[in-house]
């Protein structure tokens, strides 16, 4: 409608515009601003940047800012492009800088899941969009290592005739480069984009052949990517108290108590979702959690220098804050660290996620590192009162939108004319819907028959399948709302399962029955109570080959530490407040996929008769199990117990708020077993 | 008889007799040698040590060795004394060494389970024999630092007058130090009794206080311990290939390929365990497990140098080595380090149980050390066939024994006169009439109502109680056989079980059923299965404070790593050949303790449809468990099932080697419930 009704009248206009609103920004500065906010995701609000520019905006300002934003191209995708050429670029700039090859990890300076546009390195340079994975380039061979999840999506994404093809996990991607590189020849990386722990590896693997690990200043990507994003400018809010359930004050003194207890001067905070929940804000910098992207450091009295570019704060976020925390430009939190290096401070740095330059920087000015977990990780794992309320009911919510999807399916399913896509967005509609939604918390996995069997299947054009009659499909989602993070599967059938299916299919719920229902004494860590979800299946000589439970945050990652359900080991106990995904599953390859995911609160329970504190999950998710797929017999009675148990709590707490018709299936698809 | 019908005669006489019989070596030499023998245990045979003296000895000579034997007093008992008086002593010997506080553990030079007289420096020093401690003396404080397990125990042996006690787990006695020693302080520490790990974590510790570690040259304790007895000369014996099931020499050549396959140029064997597996030799030094307390060094050749005491050796032991493996003395092993680190070769030391005298000796000389596991853990972890086909002919025999012992007990205890020594000693009886039976593979644990609460009860004059009626009573034993070592606990009811008592005992059998029929992929460890023989306790708010299964040996260690079922990560994947304990129980203090102990082995299992290689246990131990404290209304009709059949097994293979009593007994015994 904008676009029709007006065009972006030109600078000089926007100008006056701006100077009558009285803001005091150049249009070249208005420019820069919206590359940044182009180099964000929009989520579901494309306008919440308009903020940044100013409050209450009158509408022709708005509108004209609208339209220059429209007028700037958004960042091509990193993968698309001539990899070769990137390649041949990347090769001739290092050896203008004297290396011998360099090192492309996936993640960015936060070591994080999701990464900024910007920091998407591995997929400019290789095409391969993974979410794990690293590439290494020497002078006349190059290799990507990724992990058994990615293994026939790498041959689609990255030119073989370019790059080998190398596993990440079987081998360490040190080993291959130490066994080509010779005496005195330099490997660089970037020592923003590596953990400690790897450095010390690739030294250890590089000693074998003489070759040096060398640390770059800046990334050589960087230099060659000409079109690179800038830093994404996704808008900072405040996350109001009424769901954080703690002000920002109490946690930066909870904070600031531990730190003092161990003295230690200062933590520094490179997890955006650390500074989040420290400071009560959320922002907007990378696609479905809502980081912002920044470091922090966090001192033993309190205060907090809160490293971020001032550009992306809501108006009077600052203020919100208070003046405990101080905003700082991210360049200079070097020189805030070799202060607290010249005076010999004790400062603490997570070695498991924080970059090693910041270990260099201490150790160069003689700072004293403590390698310690972030003081953040725990409190933020362990939900208070007022987050588990809020859970309970984004639950609620995240419910009726899905007993809406799982009844629409059933109705429009057996038409065959339904495909991933559809069925996809139609439950983000559905979640849309409801009160103090915020987003989706991950890309929806919408997969139909085989692409099932795919644990990290993503749909698009290419992969889009129809949902076929007599076959299974899995949809797992989840949304952010202002009060909690979901993550939902389920498998339904569609027409008639096969007898296999419903074995299979209720092997799956047994392992998922025993979580949900495990009793266990404080100290219990999730790696010990693992294999009661596998249990069923190794019983038959089946597994899956991903955990079983990960952390979620509230209002903020998907997959957050500390605590996992995992074959792996993991020393964190279960404590409660936390909340866990409970998803076991199996994968048939070529056939179909079936997981069922619910998320678990950790509670205290009370025993008759117990000698130890007894812990326990509680359900947070409301949404039936698909019963058609249940096969009865393979129950015990205590199973099928739980089973009605909780689709009548289902029942009960979801269908009062469903129209008639759904409340009618709903009925039905909770009946007892 | 001996002593009735004849006296030593003197040293002139022995002389003539051992020249007469082509002996070459003086009384002085004898004496010397007794002494030795006199300082490692008998076990059950008192004199095999004459084999050390020659094959085939005359009568009257063997009777002169006897004689002379007898009249050499054996070491007292260590931790009999004045232990003020020893403290005191020791504090004077460290003030005379410049020394501000001494580290005494309770470990030998082979960080071992059961040490020798001449090791137990922690008993002479303070009076605790507990099984695992430490005691930290200053000048002016001490402590002895015990866990859970021993905090009644130490109360009763160790005066609190002069010693704090403190908690070994919860505390690092390191930063009790820490807070008592002041900058430029030296606490001492005997670097043949400490791992690299413990070096460094003191090391740490101290670093807070200004304080130093000091290794000494030699232990202090030695210097005042004036009747401390000597290292013990407890034969040492060839283990024939019909039992090991594989040749030293082939033994030797596999871990000369692993060695080589590293780079290594050796490994340093540390561990007495290893080396008797290695070189197919049991020795006698410690009780209960055939130990040759000794050090070696395996060589990339396939060649070994064997540190040992050639005193202790059986005659033609060193033919039977062959020409590879070297004998050398002790003493000769530091500069045997010396030599390689000269070379600049590279060392293989396991970190997790070497000395740190061996770490410090090779880096002295420029060695290059390589801290991996020992070579000979996970082979000898994994039996072969012949030891699993000896493990399962020796379970048969000590199914025997136990069949007969129990039989005896429900016979005999109603009648309340027996108590825990004689129950203890009626089963060792029972016990010896088995072929190739050797000695127990443990101290029997007889515990009859409250004291089977203590998980770790050893019966004493002190603690002996009758078997009452109406109560429960526990016994876990074992025996080493020439071709395997048997564990084996059983909980029996002595007149009426209270219905707590069944519900309870049918918890635990829940859990042991649970680990005797699992199947898992391979790869698992016995970390992830641990939580399954707990979740019936758990569910009820119950648990138990040890392991659920240990390792165990072939003719060795009733304690053997790398593999284990407990809460504890441990990474070591299960192995087929593995034999493990599997023990749930439960402990209600004051009134009784259930624990229920079979042998499992780990085995390939044939699923039909199975898409990953599985895994599963075999139960060697064949005993009845006792029907009378099953709740079977507690049991699923697969947990039934199992018990039926394992009854059935145990009837089946057992029966037919009873007599007609007692096979009537087993009849019953076995019944279906």
């Amino acid at each position: 409608m904008d676009a029709v009704r007006s065009a972006y009248r030109g600078d000089a206009e926007l100008e006056r515009l701006l100077q009558g609103a009285g803001i005091d920004r150049s249009v070249a500065e208005i420019r820069d601003l919206i590359a940044g906010v182009n180099a964000a995701p929009d989520g579901e609000h494309p306008d919440r940047w308009l903020a940044l520019v100013g409050e209450d905006l009158p509408a022709e300002l708005a509108t004209q800012l609208r339209l220059l934003r429209r007028s700037i191209p958004h960042p091509a995708a990193p993968e698309a492009g001539d990899h070769a050429a990137r390649l041949a670029a990347l090769r001739a700039e290092l050896h203008r800088r004297g290396l011998d090859g360099f090192v492309i990890p996936r993640g960015d300076e936060h070591q994080g899941e999701y990464v900024p546009l910007r920091a998407n390195r591995l997929a400019w340079l290789t095409g391969f969009t993974g979410s794990a994975g690293v590439a290494l380039v020497l002078a006349d061979k190059a290799a990507v290592f990724i992990d058994g999840r990615y293994t026939l999506q790498v041959r689609q994404e990255v030119d073989n005739a370019v790059y080998e093809y190398r596993h990440l996990i079987d081998e360490f991607h040190g080993d291959w480069a130490a066994g080509l590189l010779r005496t005195g020849q330099k490997l660089g990386f970037d020592p923003w984009l590596h953990t400690v722990g790897w450095v010390e590896r690739m030294r250890n693997a590089l000693a074998r052949c003489g070759a040096e690990l060398i640390a770059v200043d800046d990334n050589p990507i960087d230099t060659v990517w000409h079109d690179q994003p800038p830093a994404p400018l996704g808008l900072v809010t405040a996350h109001p108290e009424r769901y954080a359930g703690k002000s920002a004050a109490d946690k930066r003194a909870e904070v600031a108590r531990e730190l003092e207890r161990a003295g230690t001067r200062a933590a520094v905070l490179t997890q955006p979702d650390s500074i989040a929940w420290l400071l009560n804000v959320r922002g907007s910098d990378v696609p479905c959690t809502p980081l912002p992207l920044s470091f922090a450091l966090a001192r033993d009295s309190g205060e907090v220098d809160w490293f971020v570019d001032r550009r992306k704060l809501a108006p009077g976020l600052e203020e919100h804050l208070g003046n405990q925390v101080a905003v700082r430009p991210p360049e200079e939190l070097g020189d805030e660290l070799d202060t607290l290096g010249k005076a010999g401070a004790k400062v603490r740095v997570d070695p498991g996620n924080s970059a090693v330059w910041i270990f260099d920087r201490l150790h160069v000015t003689g700072g004293r590192v403590e390698r310690e977990a972030d003081p953040c990780i725990l409190p933020k794992a362990c939900k208070n009162p007022v987050e588990i309320a809020g859970a309970r009911a984004a639950h609620v919510r995240d419910g009726v939108a899905m007993a809406r999807f799982l009844c629409w399916l059933e109705q429009e399913a057996p038409s065959g004319r339904l495909d991933e896509i559809a069925a996809a967005q139609r439950l983000l509609a559905f979640r849309r819907e409801g009160e103090l939604f915020q987003d989706q918390s991950f890309e929806t996995i919408s997969a139909a028959g085989p692409n099932a069997a795919l644990c990290h299947y993503r749909v698009s054009g290419k992969t889009n399948r129809p949902i076929e009659n007599n076959s299974l499909y899995l949809v797992d989602s989840g949304g952010q709302y202002l009060d909690g993070t979901t993550d939902i599967t389920r498998t339904v059938a569609v027409g008639e399962p096969t007898a296999e299916m419903k074995r299979l299919f209720t092997l799956v719920l047994k392992g998922h029955i025993a979580i949900s229902t495990v009793r266990f004494p404080g100290g219990t860590t999730g790696s010990q109570l693992d294999a009661l979800a596998r249990q069923y299946l190794w019983a038959e000589g089946l597994d899956y080959d991903h955990g079983t439970g990960h952390g979620v945050g509230s209002f903020l990652s998907v997959h957050e530490g500390p605590q996992r359900i995992a074959k792996m080991h993991n020393p964190q106990p279960l404590l409660p407040g936390m909340i866990l995904s409970n998803e076991p599953g199996y994968y048939r390859t070529g056939s179909f996929g079936i997981r069922i995911e619910t998320l678990v609160l950790v509670t205290a329970q009370e025993v008759p008769g117990a000698e130890r504190p007894v812990l326990g999950f509680e359900t947070l998710t409301l949404a039936p199990i698909d019963r058609r797929l249940v096969e009865p017999s393979l129950l015990t009675p205590a199973e099928r117990d739980w089973l009605n148990g909780y689709h009548a709590r289902v029942r009960q707490e979801i269908g009062p708020l469903l129209d008639p018709a759904t409340r009618g299936w709903l009925e039905q698809a909770t009946g007892p077993v």
